[in-house]
């Protein structure tokens, strides 16, 4: 285990009935305007906006709207943010959504109190020294950015969809209501299902040795959202499994699932470029590039994919080279089972497309803990994941 | 899952050579004057006095010192603590040493803030408004009381071992240095790994169904200790064993194993009444009274004992009542390989005294969760723990 160090200090207030509670929670934070951040809508349907505004107008607390965050966020949108917050003296950010509106609700908070253009930040430019109280109900249990100080943001202009952190951008309150998940569309659950699942093995098979506590609730975690993401597709409202879910999904990226050890986050890298130039969600493009990350990198570490085999997808074996052979397989044989896509070429990338999103991944190279991965590396990992 | 919420605000600093950076840490929260406290003065032999003493004056914070806390802490050396820091301007406490010493200045924390006898807080009465910060650098992997808010006194002119807690009281930082913990003496290790494993089980085995996510980090929690105080007992120097017995004790009374369930806690209430009595350690009263716990009370839920046994202890079978025994007999055999004492007459308690601590144990009854237990319940569970 690595030397590490460890503070999150988000609170979290889980379970069901809890989103009527968003006003005093912000109320005790002092703040008196927020800046209100969703997306398409579908908090109109589930009725999470109804309850939010009702609860900050009970505490006295005004508020502007942002509404249209879309998958894979936009500069431009956070920029539309920053410039609101700053010409309404508003004073926190209260995001409603999944990851990408709390992404960007982070990049608006940091933006707001930053002089120069906030995407110095995600080049590593610049240190961020102060940012306004972010808020959060979460409405998609995927991405774990209500329990951590990250976010990812893509600029549309120059083709670059890179993340950004900073300890300031920890949400101050995050609720987690799981049974407003309930009218998810089933992809939406998968993705969130996938996400989750790459999140752990990011940290997992980073080549650090000696984590054996921090494996134990790795394993947790996928073999918890493999059990409960088979019900939920075929039983949405099942509330437990929604439950099960979700706080798999806030422990997979909380921080916890990282200390002692470097992770590796190559996969993370190659999706984020391979969704600049295709409008594919995160989680598809996960389900389709992680998996081929494992094909071409396992040998390094042959052994910690065959415990992968054995302690989450219960192979028996002696081989190891067989197991971990398996054990991708069997990732994949999951995924497929809950309707992601495993290839490039099915959700319409071609051949030729390749070399543009190596290209652009490697930008960030030599990325990865457990292979360095330089350009041609990342052209082999994209040929395995092309059909 | 029930409804929870959860936050933790303490930073862990964990590994080699991070003592040296308590003044650094200290200093980040403008406190000028700290008390020292501490035990017998293992620390001395160790260098840690040395390293920390050192960190302080290197970062112009002045000390006075409180030492000599001992195993199953005293309110006497409480309000000595506090009558220190009210006589000295002290603003921040520093506790060196395990749990005695980390919940003794908790407690003088709390007492400098509070207008009457520190003591009416852990009856319940009055309420903890403030209190000073609180900084550790922990020497024994044991009770969690480094990234925790409780802590356990006892009140010996009353009798009383109780437990107290507030949010005001989670340490601000706490340094875990694994390998300072090479020279404890085996039977504190072995205490230690008793106490992570009951914390565990006092949430695990609540009765409160569909907790899968957190049952996952529960047993990961008791399989890592299992596997690396076996080795520790003979090669007490394995950084690697200290770094993951560490960081699941952590883990085991940090909040997260207590999410979404009411804990069980009757084991340690009924022990903290044997330790006010007998001058055995938590850890080994642990190791007699949890075990007669599960005999006494498994029916209540035979599935779950069955679902230890299995996946903690590896356990193959059918039939839930044989399981459900086996696992708990495994757990025995498991203390005694440790060394443990696994019956009230090895430590000296005589079958006559089973009464006074029933009767001690009482003031707090009903106590549990599994099985709500009265005074003739915790008898019989005394009864099943004497040989």
């Amino acid at each position: 285990m690595l030397n590490f160090k460890f503070k999150n200090p988000t609170k979290i207030v889980f379970g069901k009935d809890t989103i009527s509670t968003i006003g005093s929670e912000i109320a005790d934070f002092k703040v008196k305007k927020v800046l209100l951040v969703y997306g398409k809508g579908s908090i109109f349907k589930n009725g999470v906006y109804d309850t939010a505004v009702s609860s900050l107008k009970n505490n006295n607390i005004d508020f502007l709207e942002l509404s249209g965050i879309k998958a894979n966020p936009l500069l431009s949108k956070v920029k539309e943010g920053i410039n609101i917050v700053k010409e309404n003296n508003i004073d926190g950010i209260l995001a409603i959504g999944g990851g990408s509106v709390i992404d960007s609700s982070k990049a608006i908070s940091a933006g707001a109190c930053y002089e120069n253009d906030v995407w110095e930040l995600f080049e590593g430019n610049g240190k961020l020294l102060n940012a306004l109280p972010v808020f959060t109900i979460l409405t998609l249990s995927a991405t774990g950015s209500e329990m951590n100080f990250g976010g990812v943001i893509t600029n549309e202009l120059e083709g670059k969809k890179w993340a950004f952190g900073s300890p300031l951008l920890y949400p101050k309150v995050s609720i987690i209501d799981p049974s407003i998940q309930f009218t998810l569309p089933k992809i939406q659950t998968v993705n969130g299902a996938v996400d989750i699942i790459t999140h752990v093995f990011e940290a997992y098979f980073d080549g650090v040795k000696n984590t054996d506590m921090i494996d134990e609730l790795c394993e947790g975690i996928i073999k918890t959202v493999i059990k409960h993401s088979k019900i939920l597709i075929t039983d949405p409202k099942n509330y437990n499994s929604r439950c099960e879910l979700a706080w798999a999904s806030t422990l997979a990226l909380n921080g916890l699932t990282g200390v002692g050890r470097h992770g590796d986050w190559a996969s993370h890298d190659i999706e984020h470029s391979l969704s600049v130039f295709n409008d594919i969600s995160h989680g598809s493009g996960l389900a389709i590039i992680m998996p081929a990350w494992m094909k071409y990198v396992y040998t390094c570490d042959t052994a910690k994919f065959a415990k992968m085999a054995k302690n989450i997808f219960n192979i028996q074996g002696d081989n190891n080279e067989t197991l971990a052979l398996n054990g991708i397989n069997e990732l994949q044989n999951f995924y497929k089972y809950l309707g992601a896509p495993t290839t490039l070429k099915e959700v319409g990338v071609k051949f030729e497309d390749i070399n543009t999103i190596a290209n652009n991944a490697s930008l960030l190279s030599p990325m990865g803990s457990l292979k360095k991965l330089e350009k041609q590396d990342i052209q082999k990992i994209l040929q395995i994941a092309f059909e």
